[in-house]
Parts: C-alpha cells; structure tokens; sequence
C-alpha cells in the first residue's frame, strides 16, 4: 500500500493469518440484499456448513464482530450478574477474558499459572469437587492461547468436569485453534464455544462465532444480563429463515462459503495433520538455534504458532523489528507479562512446506541480522523433517 | 453465485448500496498485521480521513460491528441506566432503537408519527421547555429514516435544543444519511452521531461508528452502564496510537481508505447534490406513474431512497418479487407497519444517470408485469428532468 516491496508479505502473526486468493475474490464479489433469496441460500449454506466445522448438530451464531465481541456475547448469554465462574490465567487472551468478565460483575476464580503450561484437568476436577452447593456456574477454558503456544486439553478437561457431577456450563475460546487443532464442540459436551474469521478460518478479521449448546440456550432464557445486540435469541428466530436480526457482514460470509469448502476439500484432518507438521518442523527448527520453546508441556504444543523466548531474556521487539525490515516478514509480540521476551511465529492457515521454510529463514537470517546469540541450521533441520515426514 | 445471470445485479435497497470495483478490489486486498506499521499507516489516514466525512475535528470511533451495535454503544456509553430520554417514532429503525433502549433500561418519552413526518423541531423545543429539571439526559433522533425516505432537519432541532438552553445530549443516527445528505457533526453540536459503513460509504456491511463530542466524552466517563467490547475510552487510548482494543476489520478499513478518497476526489457538495438530483428525478418518476410518496413534507424528502406507497394499500411485496425474477433488482421492502404497503427505491451511493434510469425502468416494466394499476411515462419524465438539469 506504501512503497512497494517486492514478493509477497509474509504475515506469519498467530492471525489474523494469510487470505489465500480465493478468498480474497469471493469477499470482493459485489455486496448483495442481505434480506433477498440468494443471500438467504448462502446464508443457509453458511450456517450450516460451519457446523461441521465446529463439530456440531447445535446452532453456530455469527455475529458481526472481533473474537473479544464473540467473548462478551458468550459471556452475557450464558451468566447472570454476580455468578461465581472458574477462569485460568494461561496467559493474555485468558487474562483478557477475566478482565472483561470483571468488569461485568461475575465472581471468577481465577487459577494462576507460569504462562508455560495449559489447564490442568486435575485441578479443573478439585475445584469442582469442592463445590459442593454448586455455586461454580462455569468453567472458561482457552484451548489454544495464542499468546503462548500453549493448547489446554479440552477432552480431558471434559473428562474431568464429568467425573465430579458438576452442572456447571463449559465454556472454550477457540479463537485461534478452530480450523488448525481437532476441535469437537459436540462430542465434547462444550455449551458454549467463542471462534472468529481470522485465525484456521484463513478470512479477514470481522465475524465472531458462538456454538452453543441446548444447556447454553436454556440458560440464556433465564439469564438476567440486560443485552441488544449480543442477543443469541433475536440471532436464533431470525436464523431460523437464514437471515440475521442486524445486517450482517455479507462480503465475509461469501469468503466463509469459501473457506468452508476449502476445509472440507482438504478434509478436516488433513488440515489438523497439516498444521501439526508444521509445528514439529518449527519446533526442531527452535531447538537447532539452540533456542527455548515457551511451551514446556510436550502434550500442550500448540499447532498454530510457536512462541520462542530469546536467551537474554529480552530484545524480541527489535529482533521483529529488523525481520519485518530486512525480510518484509510481520511475526507476533510478546503480549502481557511476556512482553519482548517471546516472539511468536504462526504457522496456521494457508501455509504449505516452502512458506513455512521461508518464514523460518526470516527467523534465522534475522537472528543472525539482529546480532541474537544462536546456532545456524534450524532451517536444514527443518527441511531434514519436511523432506523425510 | 448460483445460476448466472447475464449484466449486473441492480442492488437498488436503500443500502447495503452497491459497492464500487475500486472499493472492492481494495478489500480484497491481503490482510496485514493489524499491529504493524503498515496498517498503523493506513489506521491514521482513514481514522482522520474519516472526521472530514463526519465534518468533526474531534474523535470518530469505528467498531467492528453493524449499525445496530454503533446504537448499542452510543447509549451504553453516554447514558446510565434509568435516565430519561426523547426519542420520536419517525419509524421502523427509530423504532427499534427505541426498543433497544428500553431493553437497557432507559426510560423514554418516544413521540409519535404517522411515519409521513420526521421530527419536529417545535415538539423538540416543547419538551425541553417543559423539562425544567433537567431529566432528559439526551434527545435522540434518526437523521434519515431508511423504512420511509424521511429526513429529518438536524440543523432546525440543534437550533429548537438551543432556543431553551437545555443541557441535553444531542444523538443523531445518520446510519443512511453519511456520505450522502449534508451531515455536519462539529457544526450542529452533535454529541453522538451513530454511521456505519453499507450506505453512502459505499462499503460492505461490518464498520460501526460513533463520532462524539467533549461533552458525550465527559459523560461516558461517570457513566455506570457496565460495558467492555463497545467501551469509548478503551477505543479512544487504542486510538491514540492508531490501534484498536480489539481486532479490527482490516480489509473493510483498507476499503474505507479507498471510500473516503473517492468522496473527496468528487467532492461532498457534488456527492450531495448528485443524490438530490437522483431524488427528484426518482419522485417525479413515482408522480408521473401516478403513485404516491410516503413522505408528506417537501422539506424532508430523502436524498437517499424514495419510498412508494401501493395504490391498494398492499401487494408490494409480490412487486418487488416480479420485479427480482424480472429484471435481476432489488428494491427495498415495507418494513414494520408498512410491510407490503411500501417498496422503496434505493438511489444511494455509486449511482449514475444511467443506472438511475435503468433502476425506475425496473419498476415501471415491473408495475406493467405485476399488474399494478398506474400510468406509463415515469421513466419519460425522469429522463426529461436529467437531460435537462
């Protein structure tokens, strides 16, 4: 858009991630009646199909918004005014989660953790356990904290919750894991699962997703939050007819079409055994530069980015800084209390095997631009794995 | 994207309006990091760009949101739950932020109309006159009423507002109106203006707006409506720094970029008079059909849509399906109490002559395929008024 820098951008931030061109092209077919039947025929095929990119029979609403929309339309739905809520702070968008639900007067427990580890069922299934009047009306989960590269095990968390009894609704952001990491909002059991456009969907930010189940529903219709626009059931009666209680972002849902089919064509676990690749094959990479991973759990890696902490504890922003410059390549920031201390490198989306081996050169011809402290070879490292896996 | 049909779609409701090349080629644009330097660029143009539109040298908020939601955060942040308001039944959308706002717990004086009227100035005056307490916290009022081509005079309320010294705040929706009718935030003392982007912007659906003044800044910080995604000073400190709180809908803002510089590159005063033109081309085709207005007051007829009242009271809906199997256009339908007395012609926007003309041709050979009783020749003397003015 400014001077013109040639190749293409390499957006390698855990999302909004890369658009492919087909996308790109549906999203600027001309704007339609949002009210007419050939929208409503999208529309139909839309709601439906993200279902199953959900992992259900149940209800996905759409809501013209960011993920932080979609958390407050969760969050507002599903509670009532001063309800006690169990939260885990696996780091900055779970933080930012019990910051909004603050704000709204819930009571959270909010367990603490070193930002390298995910939800630990064990202590999911305590704190249930010790509840024994049932106060706990939920239970918030991040599955893949796009801050970290840390993904909390959402079977297990299930498993957990059920071995206690507990009635509390389950509630999982799967903003950056929904179309990268299996994901299975029904088998699950999740009552409510908070997604957006701009991470596996591989759109343009500007849609924000809740999956809601009938648990979800009812608890909707006695919920006492004053909402308008976060409604699910204004959302639910005008679905029914394929059509929306507020305009909708119509150019987006033309690019969900697209990406619905693109998920699908691929095949679901493809796209999971895709992403995991990738990780693997970065992962190696990291440790070649003799560099720590984030993540300490090996069952908690993440396979939409791995965040990467630098050896002297700090100098990850000027280490992005000279990427972004010498090679055109945007990676993401250490956010919260990680801040300069991580970068991160998405690896989510519309990717193949040569993007990802030009995104990890990025990272190794920076760190050596940057004058960071590391080994060469994380790149032939990378390659030995892609090349033989 | 179903069976083709040969030509362009005429997309003639009164918005989402048709979304010219240049915008849409611009959206399709690669996604970029919404945190980089790159889109913080584009962040400042189109942030500061967009204050020339709302004629504002003060803060325009944008949200990734619907018109609904720029509503939502007009009253969320500006009022405290209980307050009393004016608003007036001007019709379907006045309405429903009526209803949005009782949902929130305002207490609303809500003046009636038949819908053939906008609000009157002198009533606004009344009001406040009698108000000697002070309990109207704000005057709400829908510039240009989509459900009926009734554009009500901003200018004459701020005056009739100012003739009894009221402190109220004053709140505008010019949802259809920005970009198309006169608007002037900064000069008629407008406290909130509510915009979104599918209308005189030209842009697909998925931007909100509020431009707000000192004093709606002033209130929304002692403001106790609990609020998170829709908070202005969150967005207001983003902003300083040409970022955003939450995600923002890149594309849809490399797209504004484009809508702001294509507005200015014509020039509002043309743009403003091409839709008058449009307008009165429009209404002289309706009279010459021998059909009747819904806007009563000469003064208030609507730059943006015409709306037709049905000579048998209803039957506008099939219309408008003949018309769409037909000739490949959609019109507007009757919205609310209304429904089916009323289509509305949409003449907003990246409109020409040619495309004017080839709108009402729609309707006259649809009026003639429908069966409705009227008089041949609108189109007649829409072209006489065109060619010669």
């Amino acid at each position: 858009m400014n001077t013109h820098k040639s190749g293409r951008h390499f957006l390698q931030i855990p999302g909004p991630s890369n658009v492919p061109d087909r996308i790109l092209h549906a999203i600027a077919h001309p704007t339609i009646d949002h009210r007419g039947p050939q929208f409503q025929k999208i529309s139909e095929e839309v709601l439906l199909g993200v279902r199953r990119i959900f992992k259900t029979s149940g209800p996905v609403l759409v809501f013209p918004t960011s993920g932080t929309g979609a958390w407050e339309a969760a969050l507002m739905n599903s509670l009532n005014p001063g309800d006690k809520i169990l939260m885990f702070e696996t780091g900055h968008f779970a933080t930012l989660w019990h910051n909004m639900a603050k704000k709204f007067g819930l009571k959270i427990d909010f367990v603490r953790t070193n930002w390298r580890h995910g939800v630990d069922p064990q202590v999911v299934a305590e704190k249930l356990s010790e509840d024994l009047e049932h106060r706990i009306k939920s239970v918030n989960v991040v599955h893949n904290e796009t801050s970290t590269g840390v993904a909390s095990r959402i079977a297990e968390i299930r498993k957990a919750i059920d071995q206690t009894g507990h009635p509390a609704l389950f509630m999982v952001d799967t903003i950056s894991s929904l179309g990268s990491m299996d994901y299975r909002h029904g088998e699950w059991k999740v009552d409510v699962t908070v997604g957006c456009s701009q991470k596996g969907l591989m759109l343009p930010p500007g849609l924000g997703f809740n999956a809601i189940s009938e648990k979800a529903i009812e608890a909707s219709k006695v919920n006492s939050f004053r909402r308008h626009f976060w409604d699910w059931n204004e959302m639910l009666k005008s679905n029914e007819n394929y059509l929306y209680p507020s305009t909708p972002c119509t150019n987006l849902l033309f690019g969900l079409k697209e990406a619905i089919a693109m998920l699908e064509e691929e095949g679901l676990d493809n796209v999971f055994a895709r992403h995991a690749r990738f990780a693997e094959a970065t992962r190696r990479a990291v440790r070649a530069w003799g560099l720590e991973i984030l993540c300490e759990e090996p069952l908690e890696y993440s396979s939409v980015l791995t965040a990467v902490m630098m050896p002297e504890a700090n100098g990850a922003d000027s280490l992005r800084k000279v990427i972004l410059e010498s090679f055109n390549m945007s990676l993401g920031n250490g956010l919260g209390k990680v801040a300069d201390q991580v970068f991160r490198i998405g690896h989510l989306g519309d990717m193949n095997d040569l993007t990802l081996i030009g995104t990890l050169a990025g990272v190794e011809m920076g760190l050596e631009r940057g004058g960071v402290e590391h080994n060469k070879g994380g790149v032939a490292e990378a390659m030995d794995y892609l090349a033989s896996s």
